[in-house]
């Protein structure tokens, strides 16, 4: 499990005052990029070193609360492989405050080479996954 | 079903030349809105004057091919209401030359009032789905 | 002179209900691949076919009145070629129903090779331009 | 003078690999809601609360080097009140390890009421701007 902390401004919500839905999606990736530099990585220029691309194949999120503008948010991401290609994100999303639990879902992802063709993930990758 | 056609921009893609995945539900509300004013309405107006709210609770998407730079995509609206307070939109974003199936999935909507507790539908919103 | 018509939404709004002013500046872009496709062309293929780069090199907007939620707008785009490496867009936003003008300003261009080295604009964007 | 870092992440890029060049005006208003939290305030909450509005009229950049992905920066804010009404941001966005220039401009705001006339700057935000 990966954890990293956010703060929310005011270029991510919408007319409503709350951050517009799909950018939960965006602060799920942050913390997938925050979750290699803690591993002393950087994810862009890992995959494009090793020859891969990691294309979302699915994507999920139940909203539980809004977020408001100007919050502070936690990301919990539980990354987890499956099968050989696949690599699956559970995330939760909480008030960085009081923890309440704002949205949860997944993210899936599948590594393919750079014919799209679907392909093993490199231990390098791997490896960060199974540390988080 | 609703249907509506979208050019893409080079704002929308990111670094691997593709759209960047939240983006998807952005042209998904994007074709919300065009459902409403083909029935002669605007959506934000409209839910204003009825004193709701219509937050997202839950968003799915598959995704089936990324959709290039500077590609036009149809969206495919299907929107049903669920009981007396949900609309659940199922969704088809295709390649508009080739109809080709880009994504699917759907976005669920309730309806709340300015407190935030979930209230009836209104006719007026009700009537734009049911004539989709 | 090239004139294009945007319908503007939700997602492009910020709190107080107006388009985010940063995205007058993506308007502009979407205009300039407008132009483009006018011309039949594309104009990142296009570009990637001749082997440079346009990086934008200075960026001005006057903000006269605020993009309301759900307006359409106009952009006019004025594109001139400075010297031999530099494309200097002029715009302008207007509302399309009043005409009304919401905003002015510019967009400078200079032409790079893949070394991004300053370079001659290719004919093929050179007529692009010179015929708008 | 005000200084924050920021990291730049995935979702900010676009397809040649650099950061999408409106998205620095994000960053430098990121900046400006980061010098009232570290005057003890929330911007957004406290214009409200003030009853005012503060629209930007201006926004200039002069881009001197691409900021790549995944690249950490610095945004410098000088900000300054002009007049009774007028508060004028300049900015400078320097790339956090080697401190090179990356983009340097100004954003100018204007203190309206909730009419949208132009009315003096209140003392709690004079206050954050002088003593920043």
């Amino acid at each position: 499990m990966f954890e990293t902390r956010f703060q929310t401004y005011w270029a991510d919500v919408d007319a409503a005052g709350i951050v517009y839905y799909p950018h939960f999606f965006k602060y799920v990736e942050q913390a997938e990029e925050e979750m290699f530099r803690a591993a002393g990585l950087r994810r862009q220029p890992l995959i494009e070193k090793l020859g891969i691309w990691m294309p979302r194949v699915e994507a999920f999120s139940k909203y539980s609360r809004p977020i408001k503008h100007g919050a502070a948010i936690r990301v919990r991401l539980n990354p987890r492989i499956i099968g050989e290609k696949t690599i699956r994100y559970d995330f939760e999303i909480v008030d960085d405050l009081t923890s309440d639990r704002l949205a949860s879902g997944y993210v899936t992802v599948v590594c393919v080479d750079t014919a799209f063709k679907s392909t093993r993930i490199p231990d390098e990758i791997r490896n960060v996954i199974q540390n988080a």
